[in-house]
């Protein structure tokens, strides 16, 4: 378990102390995997989940019974400048339906079982627009991290993050350039979907941002978070650290999730091995960012809502995986012949 | 409804006389889809496939709340010839393993509440060798066909076709080949895991069967099933197309299914227009027949179970899909801003 951070100093520190999987849980897992009523490895991914669960659960047989959805809420300066499709009442809006349960994530949480719990941050008060300051000031980007990482319960057999905040692909994309380059055309997509002026000046805002802050950033993953991410993306990065400490594996959903955690990755070798890719988002940078990530998606079905909803679909093959697993009959039990 | 097939004629004409899907439904799921709470077309895939369960079950807001697994059991003479890695006791020691509820499809039909029955076909007679002779006789190959279409529910809302048989990838290739051509090599895999020397003889086995049966087989998909498939083979069939004459939506599993309804495919134009396909196998010439048969599958995790087990892990996204679509809150409902 970790505290609250008092300073960007303290957080490196807990990056780059971060517990391991548990070896023996990973081999007993493995063990009897092979003893079950299948051909070795027919159930392929499903079985590296399988290990993946079992060594971050330190069990040798996983269990899915406590699934805790963690969705982060945001408002972005940056929406100013028309990056959107939607406009920035719209995150106060969706978090009111999210409170009612009239979202596509409140579905698929009835649907798993899963807890669903929303934290919205200082949404009257957007961030600073980025093309023209740092998005947070010091206060409170330590503030949204230590929110994000006091979300994450004390345990729990999977974490899934997700987040709403209308700008907050511009605020990714940004966040992804600054941490692995390239040029804003390159990491700028049309997000809830826009095209035309408004994805150019969706660009335009990135290209400028990352001449604006290019220099406090280069080497300091924190640094660019602060500068052009968001609350909600802190928030994020706050709860994948948290996750880990507390030996919680987690499942990402798409590509402002995928920015925000990768900043740990950035800071620490291995930083989001407790990770698992819920999906491939349609947004043309998740990919790019999963590939330096190093990160397989589960699912790839062009998804492209955000609110973690492409993770919460991907938590249906994770329970396939453990029903599997812990239900399946041995072929000694089952006085079936193996392999000849 | 379709009733007993007295012969290959009265299927011809079944499978050239067949219902189309409910437009109007399709119309009103994408009419409902469009006033959710999400960007337009923001889950993508899990929209395509409600306005596949829509049209299928003539209703605008689909439901899976009757799900039919059907598995088919077969033994091939072919095993005889060492094509698989396992012994040919294994299709009876599974049947019994699925009976007692050990194997995976019991835990993932159990994980989403759907019924599972298992239909062996005369394990105890084992088709013909078909290097050597066609694998069933008329009267053996229209019963297997019968058997398969009898086992379709007069009503459901998904069937999920699935098989086991010790030697029905190599049944399944021979099958593709025929209907597709290309050489025994282009369609012959792993299977349950053979190589080497018994990877040789199935291709062997499939290239004698192809030199033995292509004249006979030319032009006349039911011919080549009944020569080089197999009872499960024929029961997949028939279960096909009574599903379609039942307008009943079907998630197919892998490659042994997907070569046995691939015979309605080349019969009827569009007579797997009912059908999803619920994922990619390991087994390479799966992605083949899906690009012949332009299927897109939901699911690609390197799963080569059989046994209905990668389209029963595709269920859950067809379930998300449904439940995202039955209880999201509209624009209006929900007071959000729509796309400004």
């Amino acid at each position: 378990m970790i505290g609250t951070f008092p300073n960007k100093a303290a957080i490196v520190a807990a990056a780059r102390s971060l517990p391991a999987s548990d070896s023996a849980s990973v081999a007993a897992a493995t063990s009897h995997d092979a003893d079950l009523t299948k051909p070795a490895g027919a159930l392929a991914r499903l079985e590296d989940c399988i290990r993946h669960l079992a060594g971050w659960q330190q069990q040798p047989v996983p269990r899915l019974d406590t699934v805790a959805i963690l969705i982060f809420a945001g408002n972005h300066g940056v929406t100013t400048r028309g990056v959107s499709a939607y406009p920035a009442e719209v995150t106060v809006q969706m978090v009111a339906n999210f409170e009612r349960g009239g979202a596509a994530i409140n579905q698929l949480a009835k649907l798993h079982g899963a807890t669903l719990s929303v934290m919205p941050l200082d949404l009257a008060s957007p961030t600073e627009d980025f093309t023209t300051a740092p998005a947070m000031g010091e206060v409170a980007f330590l503030d949204a991290i230590n929110r994000g990482a006091a979300a994450v319960p004390a345990s729990a057999d999977l974490v899934i993050l997700g987040e709403m905040g209308i700008g907050n692909t511009t605020a990714a994309a940004a966040l992804a350039a600054a941490l692995y380059g390239g040029d804003a055309a390159s990491w700028v997509g049309p997000g809830t979907g826009v095209a035309g002026s408004a994805l150019a000046a969706k660009i335009t805002a990135v290209d400028t941002a990352l001449s604006l802050h290019g220099d406090a950033m280069r080497d300091d993953p924190l640094e660019a978070l602060r500068r052009v991410g968001g609350r909600e993306l802190a928030a994020l990065f706050g709860a994948v650290l948290a996750a880990r400490h507390n030996r919680i594996p987690v499942l990402l959903d798409g590509f402002v999730v995928g920015a925000a955690v990768a900043v740990l990755a950035k800071l620490a070798d291995g930083g989001l091995s407790h990770c698992l890719a819920g999906h491939a988002s349609a947004e043309p940078g998740h990919r790019r960012l999963l590939e330096a990530l190093k990160l397989q998606p589960l699912l790839d079905l062009g998804m492209r809502l955000g609110e973690g909803s492409g993770a919460a679909v991907a938590l249906g093959v994770l329970k396939a995986a453990v029903a599997c697993h812990a239900g399946m009959a041995t072929f000694s039990s089952a006085g079936v012949s193996n392999k000849s």
